[in-house]
């Protein structure tokens, strides 16, 4: 048994249990070693940005990590937008990085480069494994690095050598990783958060990191309906639990005039898994912190607390389990018909979600309507932007895809996004998974057309406006899908869309239909 | 005037012409400011690794920077592949990277990193430019350690403040960038190359960096035809001037048993900007540096001298110019018919490179035998793997073809490295590039195969063998060119394939040819 092999056995014996890869030349034993050790399911990438982007919507939905495959520093650096965006979502991911065999870098061949510094910007654990007898170590302690609350990026570069060398210190035995401290905020947190909220002043919790899934949500709604408090939660959120059923929530609007508005009132404002709001950008003259200079602010959890224990422990305190906690309605939106506007599509979205699926959202601009609509959908998952690298949306559909067996996963792209990664319908298409993208092609970068304004250029000319527009030449989304084996269509109205739509929620996947917005 | 405008205007005094961009919030007074500074055209690129790649081609081709716009940390990780190779290639390159207010860094807002840090590991100069005056001192640094020899990466990280803030300190002045220095080898050195190629011991050149280009080869050649010494090159060559009536070089084989053997039979080899052979990978039982122990090695000039000059003192060192300086006839293979095969394409492919053209290399194993056959053809340059980071080269045909109108850009492409960056072919149809691109579709990562045997797994299993075919399903070249605005065709025969090409060699472009290969 070589170390790429025991690698493998640590991760499928911890409970790594899919690696998206795009090997190269240092990563072949490895590869290798997959038909050797079972458990392992993996799935290739066209470009890094997929595997790491699927890596991100695996861990979002399947609560634990996955494994990527890559291929030295430039490999890394393809991949490190998406771990930037895993990172500030709190998912945990084990990357494990190919490098050359250790003897051979002092000679800096041209894909050398300092893997450890590419990596570390974007990590929050880098080591690199020295030889074969401690590859199996290392990995188990990647694994409990990547799952530290709330939830960590892990690199493990694995230097040829180390792989292909055979294992001689004790090769039979397979490490567990430890398993992650959960620490909840001692019993007089919790008790000075419930008098806060019982002073009958206006109180907000403000939900983040992990806590706005099912269980903390209606947690949330239980301290909610004890005590009166409003529940916000943070601007960009890995993962929402939404729909008919689910506890009410306020995501902090992202345009600094509407966040710094609804948090104008709040007298107390309580921390959970959050930190405090501030604007995504700054603007000229306008406020980079958002809430309210006489608001006090009060941290019950931090984010690598357990913040469902926490807000169980709140929940607790404030009384017995209410009667009363306030949950979505069922309610449906009318199928509208005719022409194509972003309001419609909203309302068409809104009603087609089917109960229990997992939504992607990348709709920037076109899309802005349908998070209002869908909130009382039928019962879903909304994965979103989490640190604002573009491109994600595609990428997250596969990893989600892949953990979520039985669930439609629905991509809502924008097309200047979905140009950043458009490999990953390829990936869609070989896995045959049961995803439907649906491209709103705006052919422009409106959002920044609308940052423009906003950082106080009030003219756009000829040169600026072509680096905002992307037609000339207009993309073929559908031309695009097809040539990576997506079947697709174009809605050129709103009952193409509704009929399309139909199709591809019965159909197991992938689709794409591109509905142009003009 | 702002920050952004006076960071323009200094680029733009400084020859910087060109700047390849994919912007965001932050930089939006840099892209409001092309519209009142002349003498700056912008390219738009769809993903930030086709804007880094073809500022690299650009480099290239025209022998200075071009600057590139990036959006914070994980837009310019998005373009540090393709950095990477330009910095392995030589390629000089300054990246203007917009960052948050400096006010706003510290709320550690999504988009945040550590954009030093992200840059460090790929570039040779970092400086985040403090404040609006600072702007254009800090530019003029930026382009004159780009131009360093042997040409440089330089990053310069723009915050958002430093753009939008007015210039009160002699806003009207624009610094000149300092000239780079060219240093040469003493006089000495060359009196003992001179000394060694005297001794009628088998000697080479091996020329490296900027070493390949016509002059310097042509001067190379007059010192073999003084002394007979071979002329070598490293494998991995930013630009090579080859065709008829070029001085005949050997590059190393990429192989580590065929570089064994082409650099056996050396006593003497002498460094020209190139520094001592290796492997490009480890592989066990085999050598990391390829030159006979017995060689001995004498450096001659470094990579950061000036290796035109120190050439040009060497021929003259070694006599007059000879008069039997050997070059390379044109002979030109009939054109095949029949089936497609690696070597009818190889034939066809010398047959028909007009004078002057530029060809992009990263045909990998379908290429093969492309090089040594089109040694003869007519007069073109050769721009080819520089880094190791596959997906280079439509990208590279972009910069390529705008620092070179009038000439036909031709590149020759992977699958496998074509679905790296795409989204280059919608930059050659945006801006009517003279490009043809030919893809090789051997639907698999073909090198990986064989390398995989080169590190010793002797049997590739199913699992293995899924990450290594890109086949299921078969990417459609055609549409997917098409559906970026690129006429395309499928070439099923090699009359198909001579018939497309000449049509495309007439057409102002762009244009791509999927070539299966079975």
């Amino acid at each position: 048994m070589n170390g790429a092999e025991n690698l493998l056995r640590t991760l499928v014996h911890n409970n790594v249990e899919v690696c998206f890869a795009n090997p190269g030349t240092s990563e072949m034993h490895f590869v290798a070693a997959l038909d050797r050790v079972d458990g392992m399911r993996c799935v290739l990438g066209l470009f890094e940005g997929v595997v790491t982007g699927a890596a991100d919507g695996y861990a979002r939905m399947a609560r634990r990590p996955a494994a990527t495959l890559l291929h030295l520093g430039p490999g890394l650096a393809n991949g490190l937008s998406n771990i930037h965006n895993a990172k500030r979502g709190r998912s945990p991911m084990i990357n494990v990085i190919g490098d050359h065999a250790t003897y051979h870098r002092r000679y800096d061949t041209p894909l050398t480069s300092d893997i450890e510094g590419v990596a570390r910007p974007f990590n929050d654990w880098v080591r690199t494994t020295p030889n074969s007898n401690s590859v199996a170590a290392d990995a188990a302690d990647a694994v409990a690095a990547a799952r530290r609350l709330p939830g960590q990026i892990a690199s493990l570069i694995l230097p040829a050598d180390a792989a292909w060398t055979p294992v001689t210190d004790r090769p039979g035995i397979v490490p567990t990783a430890a398993e992650p401290e959960r620490p909840v905020p001692d019993g007089s947190a919790i008790d000075a958060a419930e008098r806060i909220l019982r002073t009958g002043n206006r109180a907000a919790l403000l939900l983040g990191a992990n806590a706005t899934l099912e269980e903390p949500l209606e947690l949330a709604g239980r301290v909610a309906a004890a005590t009166g408090c409003r529940i916000l939660a943070e601007t960009m959120l890995a993962r929402t639990s939404r729909g008919a059923g689910r506890t009410p929530v306020e995501p902090i609007p992202y345009p600094v005039e509407a966040a710094v508005q609804a948090l104008h009132n709040v007298e107390d404002l309580i921390l959970v898994g959050a930190t405090t709001p501030v604007g995504f950008f700054a603007y000229p003259d306008k406020p980079s912190v958002l809430v309210n200079p006489g608001t006090r602010v009060y941290e019950l959890a931090r984010p690598d607390h357990d913040v469902t224990a926490a807000l169980e422990l709140l929940a607790d305190a404030c009384g017995p389990a209410a009667t009363n906690r306030a949950v979505m309605p069922l309610d449906l939106p009318a199928r509208p018909t005719g022409d194509i506007t972003r309001e419609k599509i909203a309302a068409l979205v809104a009603a087609v979600i089917p109960e229990n699926a997992v939504v992607v959202d990348e709709s920037i601009t076109s899309g802005a309507a349908i998070p209002a609509m869908s909130a009382t959908s039928h019962p879903h998952e909304w994965l979103g932007t989490t640190g604002g690298s573009i491109g994600f949306a595609m990428p997250v559909g596969v990893g989600a895809a892949i953990a979520s067996p039985g669930r439609k996963v629905i991509v809502l792209e924008s097309d200047g996004s979905g140009m950043y990664q458009p490999q990953a319908l390829w990936t869609c298409a070989r896995e045959k998974l049961d995803v439907l993208v649906i491209v709103f092609a705006n052919a422009k970068y409106q959002i920044l057309q609308l940052e423009m304004y906003n950082v106080g250029v009030d003219k756009i000319g000829d040169k600026a406006r072509a680096l905002l527009d992307i037609d000339r030449p207009t993309i073929d989304w559908v031309a695009l899908a097809r040539s990576m084996g997506v079947e697709a269509h174009r809605a050129e109205t709103m009952d193409d869309l509704s009929r399309l739509v139909d199709a591809a929620l019965v159909d197991p996947g992938p689709n794409l239909i591109e509905v142009p917005i003009r």
